[in-house]
């Protein structure tokens, strides 16, 4: 048996119109804003109708730390979605938009796999309904808006040298990371260091995701500090009367996608920001607006849940007065059997000393989920064909004690009958009602923050900070910012902030490298290592086996 | 009185459905993709169904050399497509997107004017149906295949300094015109000397105006020369295998954006290359769409016609087998006073030496239309308060000599019903049929093309070539690409290339500093001094007076 590809698979389904998918969604065609016969745009004001309605019930999907085994966390996602949706639960999906650099890099396409898609996957993955390039383009707007401020004058004195907007551009293009720019005389800029990083790091897409309409996004965009002046003081977007033109930019990016997965469940699909030096999590606007349509809404957060769903929680439930009702922790098997010190090349072979070696991993997200954010958990395994009998009743054994159910899903074969098992325990965990509590509290000063999240969610003793990262704190205490929520950039790979440490580290100190405010988003970003944001295509990258037909079709596309 | 501005007036217009303009068009709604309610993409399956219909005839828009006055070509053109619709005729209009850089720096939204606008203008001017974006992001992947390709080890031995590739940005940023990028070390890149052009002038723009299909496109992106070898043997987009991936970026860009005027008139807004280093005109898929649609399809192209109806007809007329039926050439009194040596704050007043001193500069362009290409024209006086009768009498009187009657043009303030004149007098030129010449031939040599182009449209006496032109030109005939058409990259102030020499200069001779192929494309760029392909922002950009409000309705556009 030949196995297809996801692109395969998303071609030979028929999609229905997707003014189809929004009235059987109970969406008013009137706030629909078409983008071709399968994608849509849901207008802002439908909102003001929906006030009065309840709110749908919201899980979240998360997993452990990321391994290049890869855990399925979208395709999970969009398979828990379609199997609500057969069980005769009025549905909705609300998930991120990929970006386009991973596609022409090394990934490929980010719209779930195999049976379990949203669908166009060619062109949620290229472009899709303009979001990203319109989020470039207001973040370069206001990259030329400063130069051009200095270039006729600097009256504001901005310090050329302590300028942290950066320019973006949705590619991986490491070439861009360091530059040199303003060269060649009087007539074409001031010469300084600069550098570009890519559109889901660039704060705009942080400010559009938290927003829950088009003032307050323009009130973000008007707080964000581009920079400093010779005294050390902040200069904001605001200053250059940058915030409407972008605001502009950014009208139609804010209103959420409409898309259908495979099997018709309607889907959200909207912002990406990135999941270390962001908050990692689709737009608030969307999944609100889910929740409204919806009685039963799956959402999803980035890399494993000590990054994804402690964000999730701390940030943009905070920011936005979201509770989720259940929680859906993804692992599978081979990807606990590299937490516990297996090759990626022997995965294949069943080895439970290993995967025992690998399950405290999932153990201590668990812990965190029920005794941190007092959340109720299901264990999603997603199923590969090399798992064995022994090693998921293993699995079962551990996630018992913790008084958490582990179901086998399989919704990557079979779509969403694959994943009823796992739909009917998640509808029974939402009926639970759980307050949700937070890893820290805003009041808490900005060090004690990054304390509790260290010894609380990640396991360790606790915190080292550089004297950089010190003197940042004081700053930014001064400054007005202290009762910001905080977004550690830190390796997915570890609960610790070292990539090697695998399964469940213990006995370890993490490193503040620096804090940096995004204070139009509204969080400070506490940045552990040397974070990427912007990554690099590989020595062949995807984009060779990109290709389009006379009619359109688009090809090798994974 | 108060003036309204254009986007005033068109937010007081109520906009018919997309579909009902498509339908009184006789577009089958299959293959109509819709872009929210007021815009929408036409498939290029369209034009198999299409085929046997009779091509519509084709009115060129032009105008005569531009100065700070303003010629209001566009304006013309919208309202003279209104006008025919008027009359009764079935009548498509075919014109440029425009780029967001000048919507932010001085010159504001560029879809027309006064009651002569498409629409809707917001969003015709701010991303639109994102073919910029699509534009920009196959162009900078090109770019990061390259840089990608050297930094793993360079097989194919391009030379650094020899990268003719530039990246692009959709914005007016002087700051990124010449970088130096590739710092920081070995993990970064490969440092080196580079810049960005803004999106309008990358090659893949003039690609995409120049394609009959997706097969056409990327065999076009296929030739694109990005650079040299160290031997000068050129490197193409097709060694790096992104052709592929960029034709995929570009699939939806390819087809035809249909909006409408104010008043109901279906208008293909579709493409936007720079007249000078490119051709300047709207895409050939959308022109030929058009005709097959419509009976009168009115175009236009960029700059006076020196520049855009040369390129129009040398270029895009014999690349794609396109002919017109006449020329519509746009001149103001004011515009024609300032040629005859009145400075802007004069030209209020009444000043008949100057206007005759002015008019030369007109007769030039008609000349250049009967003589040279052999086609029927038409003088459009764009109408001003302050133009008197006499001063109309006597443009008049000279335009007679030549056996071309003026029309004056009232559409900026009248709509449709102030174009019915000129409607007229294009419907009865369009009756004789004349068959259009070239003013070079293909297989002329590259010296001798741009010796034609010179004396006979320019007036010149001939040309200079500098060293570096000279050797570029025995190269590129070396290489085989002696039979592509020329594209000359001159200032648009004058027909020399000086641009202080306004109205008719004679007895001059054009210096070529250089000449580059333009491979995918297909024509040969000849640059005459230093080209601009990277607007700067001027002291007060007007991205400081735009705004949204909370319905997302923009102000602050011209």
């Amino acid at each position: 048996m030949t196995h297809k590809t996801d692109i395969e698979i998303a071609q030979e389904i028929k999609l229905q119109p997707i003014e189809d998918i929004a009235e059987q969604a109970g969406i008013d065609l009137s706030d629909l804003e078409l983008y071709g016969n399968y994608k849509a745009k849901i207008n802002y004001t439908a909102m003001d109708k929906l006030k009065t309605r309840e709110d749908g019930k919201l899980i979240l999907v998360t997993a452990i730390s990321p391994t290049p085994a890869g855990e399925g966390k979208t395709t999970t996602s969009v398979g828990l979605g379609d199997a609500l949706h057969r069980l005769g639960k009025n549905t909705m999906i609300a998930i991120r938009e990929p970006s386009l650099g991973p596609v022409f890099g090394i990934k490929g396409g980010a719209a779930g796999g195999g049976y379990a898609q949203v669908v166009p996957m060619e062109d949620i993955n290229l472009h899709f309904t303009g979001d990203f390039h319109a989020i470039g383009a207001a973040n370069n707007l206001l990259a030329a808006m400063i130069d051009n401020h200095i270039h006729h004058g600097n009256e504001l004195h901005i310090d050329t040298r302590k300028i942290t907007w950066k320019r973006v551009v949705d590619m991986n293009d490491r070439q861009l990371r360091n530059i040199v720019d303003g060269l060649q005389g009087k007539a074409n800029g001031v010469p300084r260091e600069d550098g570009f990083d890519i559109t889901v790091a660039s704060e705009v897409m942080a400010i559009l995701c938290l927003s829950n309409s088009i003032d307050e996004m323009k009130e973000k965009l008007k707080n964000i500090i581009i920079g400093y002046t010779y005294h050390d003081e902040p200069i904001t977007a605001g200053q250059l009367n940058a915030h409407g033109a972008m605001a502009a930019l950014l009208k139609d990016a804010l209103k959420p996608n409409l898309v259908q997965t495979l099997e018709h469940t309607p889907a959200l699909v909207h912002g990406g920001p990135f999941a270390n030096i962001a908050h990692g999590c689709n737009s608030v606007m969307a999944t609100k607006m889910a929740r409204k349509y919806a009685d039963y809404v799956v959402t999803e957060a980035g890399f494993g849940a000590d990054l994804g769903a402690e964000k999730f929680i701390d940030i943009k439930c905070r920011l936005s007065g979201i509770e989720p009702s259940a929680v859906v922790l993804v692992a599978t098997v081979r990807a606990l059997k590299m937490h516990g010190g297996v090759s990626k090349s022997d995965l294949g072979e069943e080895n439970l000393p290993a995967l025992e070696a690998g399950i405290p991993n999932l153990m201590k997200h668990l812990e965190n989920i029920q005794e941190v954010y007092n959340m109720p958990a299901v264990v999603a395994i997603n199923k590969f064909p090399t798992d064995t009998e022994v090693e998921l009743a293993l699995i079962k054994e551990k996630c018992l004690e913790l008084g958490v159910n582990v179901v086998l899903s399989d919704v990557w074969a079979n779509g969403g009958a694959g994943g009823e098992d796992l739909a009917r325990e998640v509808i029974k965990l939402t009926e639970l009602t759980q307050a949700l509590q937070y890893a820290y509290e805003l009041g808490d000063s900005i060090t004690e923050k990054i304390e509790k999240v260290v010894r609380r969610v990640y396991g360790g003793n606790g915190i080292e900070l550089s004297r950089e990262a010190h003197r940042e704190i004081g700053k930014l205490e001064a400054l007005g910012f202290g009762n910001l929520p905080i977004c550690v950039a830190k390796t997915q790979y570890s609960f610790s902030d070292d990539p090697t440490k695998l399964g469940r580290p213990t006995d370890f100190t993490v490193n503040i490298r620096n804090v940096k405010v995004s204070a139009g988003a509204g969080f400070i970003v506490v940045l552990t290592g040397a974070m990427m944001t912007m990554p690099g295509l590989p020595k062949k990258p995807a984009a060779e086996n990109i290709d389009v037909d006379s009619k359109g079709k688009i090809y090798g596309l994974f």
